[in-house]
């Protein structure tokens, strides 16, 4: 290593050390630690451009352990992608460039946000992912086009989380080659020593998932790790580089617990300053030697970009059809208008949410040849294959069909991965009430506003015999509290297409809640659903006696309760409800025009947890909800068991009229 | 094998295949194939007895693989545990003893509720714990009164969840020896070959995460399947038996996903009816030869507990203070009346919620010995530290205070699994926000109505400079729709008592959602908390012009608008609501009184999602909440920013009464 690189790497440690000393918070142990790995990474062996941290064929980088903020946030420093010295100094502060984890679309060169452990090596084989199938799909002979390596950088507390298992698993499964993980290997989480919690073998962990593995005995020599990942690169399996670190290095507290999660405090910091032989005491301060390793790494990575824009001119040249094809899957307009296709909206009879959600992810597929998902291992009843598509694999890596194996979490992850990845449309399928294994990655989705589409069916009671366990009750509350998350729950096939439009243009993952059994097909249902919620099916009188709210498969009874109430006298309204959140976007005009303020006989209706139909049924209406788990039995023994029928609704109704 | 043994194993075959059929829904292909490892257990090698379910020392048998429930009620039925044959036919029907997945609490025999793949083989680490525990604590020389030991069964879904990665690591790293789980390897999961997503070497993995691993070549093979058993019993590491089998073994569809989930039909259980060379054509039919093995193990089983029942008696002859301390271990009463002790109710000062928590935790633990829990690696931050009682860990078998390393999921399921097992008290901890993670485990405990406490500290944007990651903004909402999951968010450190206090009485599981920061201690706040909502602050006339609604942290901001408003002529009320649930159970007299159905004028202030508080606000109320995401700052700053001071509620409240 040359002595202005160990400057640089003393640089991230000392800029660390400071910035979280002057936040009074932060996690300064990792970056210490694992300074070496990533100037290996970014100073050495790491194709990427600070000018342009959007070029396509890019190494990616992931800290999935993301506390260790200031590893990132020295090198985006140091290496130029526009980061200043005051922001540094603003770390963890009210709407700076770096606060206390990466967050995505906020701080140039931050490739994935990561805080929550696990998530960012499961984003990590995400994107290797994507890059694989890209790859296979675009490349001719002499034209790599996608041809870059996917790096992450992970420490004890990933290694623990199940997610990092899951989809690690699935990365040997898939055979991920270009996916080179660095292990941050310093013996030490918060409670103290890992021999507490965690003495597996992870180098054989890795071997027993499909992974090679590369020892690193010392890993605060650059040389060794960069040598290292040089032969990572030339696997045929994914790499773990196991780094052998020593938690917040340089100071007199190095190894210990106490440099994880606060400020080292003046007096070690002092110490490190010492150790380090660091030039100066002033806090912040950088010398200009240390920025030479990091400009010569710059000018390679803006050399390797304009190399490859040549291969890509080229390329296009060569197979025109195959560039116009990379632009589309590139850009986020729809290349058709959906809206207006008759053909799309077409549908004829009774069927389950989740069949009319097949037919329109495949309808949709057919203008949108990038969408590329899958099923944890539920595809058929899910109805979430790609019809013709082929199964992507190790050995078939241009199949559309990924099957994520039981992993709920690992798939969520890996689609917020392939998504940030770029080039595809990723989606992903499992029943409604395993979407509590992966609700983290949707949050995620959510806070990054990744539009990724989730289909979620057996959505309720109606799941039947398979009972308590299976049947979903808190789920839509659950989601519908995630800030940015659209929840879709269609009544019909027509209202299913709607959630499926919304789902590839919303800059928000949308959750498309979806039936196991069949449902009416009704009249006047269809594009409206795209408001969230609206008039069904209206009053006689123009300011009905009493409003009747449903989602999914409770506008049935709605509807079937407005009738019987006709019959006694009592006019009501039916509005269809498949988003709060769609519907909360409208005008105050057309919300007032649907849910008059001035009518307060409300009954809504809906099989899950009632929290959220409160926000509408207000302090006089009614909400008919599932107060309890469900029940093991055949479903059409279950709705009028719990109450789903026309006549328990319309006795709601009536009760209110008193 | 003996051929009435034959005949044991082929009637649960027979059953299964008849039940589902008559159901026509369920999953026959895992018991065809599992049935020689369910007997060679029940039959062989596990000491139970199906006179007494319940007797203490019994070897535990989880059912991992929950979906092949037709397993496990086969040999309820066969062994005598108290199931008809009535009971069989009842399969998957409304209220019936034999619902789609095994129910504890529902059916006899049954240890814990599974379905959800993974949860089951972490429940059974928990209980391997709890006897490891246990056992360290009660046995004497000459008197093993603890000694058995846990059994599961677990196909290649539970294999692929992360979940069981991270609880079978932490048995490894916890030298869980009586450990013994027997894999249904059969290749096969419901979207086709598991090497389609699932090519890792299983016994490798095992073997790195500290396991012994024994193979069984044919899985059908009893004889086998109990040397290995056998073999296991005698391991100083947790045991993997590789069992390979044939899903949907005796079908002419054996070997194939279609036997999965759903009736094999007519003709192949024709088929399967000649390949076992069944005596009979009559569905449900049982010839009396296959009940003479189960005959045989059940009165072993009665014997071993006659032998155990003089055993303890001599224990309890010898060591009367331990005896007397399993009487208290085991049961449920509190040995301390908390409610009336001052000392526990004691308060100086402004803390931090999570502080009060831990004061809570460490006086009751005074009381209750056998609490027995910890965190996923936040321990110091959670403050669930059980002060002076040791680590628990391979070397130290009877410490209290568990590491559970950074694994939430496995941490909240191994609880319910110490729970099951008895005799523990079980809680345990992490960032509110990572809850996320272990959700799915929550609910398990909600419909299973397991007291688990769950300490979730670091709860609103008063996290502060870790940023949006980190802040929890949708989990109140999300706990708060799980039925029969008590949500408690104190106040301040009285309420926090009262909290605890409802943790060790409730047969729910209640999440304690605390504070990192200071809040000040209210006068009048205490006990009442226990009532769910309470006057905090009553207004001065008897009808309050606006009543202020507030929970944890937001009550300060609402006393101080109530100060506010006063100066402005407006006569508020604050009312704190900790819980809920809790609210909810009280009386209507006692709602109204808090809540009194005149007043419309409400702001409900809580920094989570609006969406619980609208319950009470009405179409007239307002909700001063979290409406997005937060933000990375220190939380001084941020409560202002979000609006959480009394200057913003008490401006809200004055809205109200233009």
């Amino acid at each position: 290593m040359e002595n202005s690189e160990r400057m640089t790497v003393n640089a991230i440690r000392i800029l660390t050390a400071d910035a979280v000393q002057k936040a009074k918070s932060g996690h300064p142990g990792m970056p210490l630690g694992a300074a070496p790995l990533g100037y290996a990474l970014w100073g050495r062996e790491m194709s990427h451009n600070p000018a342009d941290p959007a070029w396509p064929n890019r190494d990616r980088f992931v800290l999935s352990a993301g506390h260790g903020s200031m590893l990132v946030y020295s090198m985006l420093y140091l290496f130029g992608y526009g980061l200043t010295i005051e922001d540094i100094r603003q770390f963890r502060q009210l709407g700076s460039l770096t606060p206390g984890h990466p967050e995505w679309g906020r701080t140039r060169g931050v490739e994935t946000s990561t805080g929550p452990l696990g998530q960012g090596i499961a984003n990590a084989v995400g994107m290797a992912l994507a890059e694989k199938r890209l790859a296979a799909h675009f490349n001719r002979e002499g034209f790599p086009v996608v041809d870059h390596y996917t790096f992450c950088i992970l420490g004890d507390g990933c290694m623990m989380e199940g997610l990092s298992y899951e989809s690690c698993c699935l990365a040997g499964t898939l055979g991920l080659n270009k996916l080179i993980a660095l292990y941050d290997d310093n013996e030490i989480s918060i409670e103290g020593s890992t021999d507490l919690a965690f003495r597996e073998d992870v180098p054989a962990r890795f071997a027993a998932q499909g992974w090679r593995v590369i020892d690193v005995a010392d890993g605060s020599d650059v040389d060794a790790v960069a040598r290292a990942i040089r032969a990572a690169k030339t696997s045929d399996r994914p790499v773990l580089i196991d780094c052998h670190t020593v938690i917040g290095y340089g100071s007199p507290t190095q190894g210990t617990s106490k440099t994880h999660g606060e400020p080292l405090g003046e007096e070690n910091i002092a110490g490190l300053r010492k150790a380090l032989a660091w030039p100066s005491d002033e806090p912040f301060f950088v010398p200009e030697e240390a920025f030479e390793a990091p400009r010569a790494a710059a000018a390679r990575g803006a050399q390797a970009q304009r190399a490859w824009e040549e291969l890509f001119a080229r390329y296009r040249e060569a197979y025109p059809e195959h560039a116009a094809e990379w632009d589309a899957w590139h850009s986020d307009a729809l290349p058709h208008d959906f809206l207006n296709d008759e053909e799309y909206w077409a549908a004829e009879k009774p069927v389950a949410t989740r069949a009319a959600s097949g037919r329109a992810l495949n309808y949709i597929a057919r203008f949108l040849p990038n969408l590329f998902g899958g099923s944890a291992d539920l595809g058929p009843s899910n109805k979430s294959i790609l019809t013709g598509r082929g199964d992507f694999s190790a050995e078939t890596p241009d199949g559309a069909n990924l099957h994520f194996g039981v992993r709920e979490h690992a798939m969520a992850a890996i689609c917020n991965g392939i998504l940030l990845h770029g080039g595809l449309r990723p989606y992903c399928a499992t029943f409604f009430v395993f979407s509590d294994y992966m609700k983290h990655s949707m949050r995620m989705a959510a806070l990054m506003g990744l539009g990724v589409p989730y289909i979620l069916s057996h959505d309720s009671i109606g799941v039947g015999e398979d009972g308590p366990t299976h049947q979903p009750i808190e789920q839509l509350a659950g989601l519908r509290a995630i800030p940015g998350m659209i929840v879709f729950r269609p009544a019909d096939a027509r209202e299913t297409y709607a959630g499926w439009l919304a789902a590839i243009t919303e800059k928000h993952p949308v959750a498309l809640v979806l039936t196991r059994q069949d449902v009416p097909l009704f009249e006047g249902s269809g594009k409206e659903a795209l408001r969230g919620a609206y008039i069904l099916s209206d009053s006689e009188k123009p300011v009905p006696d009493v409003i009747l709210i449903g989602s999914g498969s409770e506008v049935a009874p709605c509807m079937g309760a407005q009738e019987l109430l006709r019959q006694q006298g009592v006019d009501a309204r039916v509005v269809s409800m498949p988003s709060m959140e769609l519907f909360e976007r409208q005008s105050p005009e057309y919300k007032e025009s649907v849910l008059p303020a001035a009518v307060r006989r409300r009954v809504c209706v809906e099989a899950g947890s009632p929290q959220p139909m409160y926000r509408y049924a207000g302090l006089d209406g009614r909400v008919v909800a599932m107060e309890s788990f469900g029940a093991s039995a055949p479903y059409k023994v279950l709705f009028p068991h719990f109450g789903f029928t026309p006549e328990h609704v319309a006795s709601v109704a009536q009760e209110l009229m008193l």
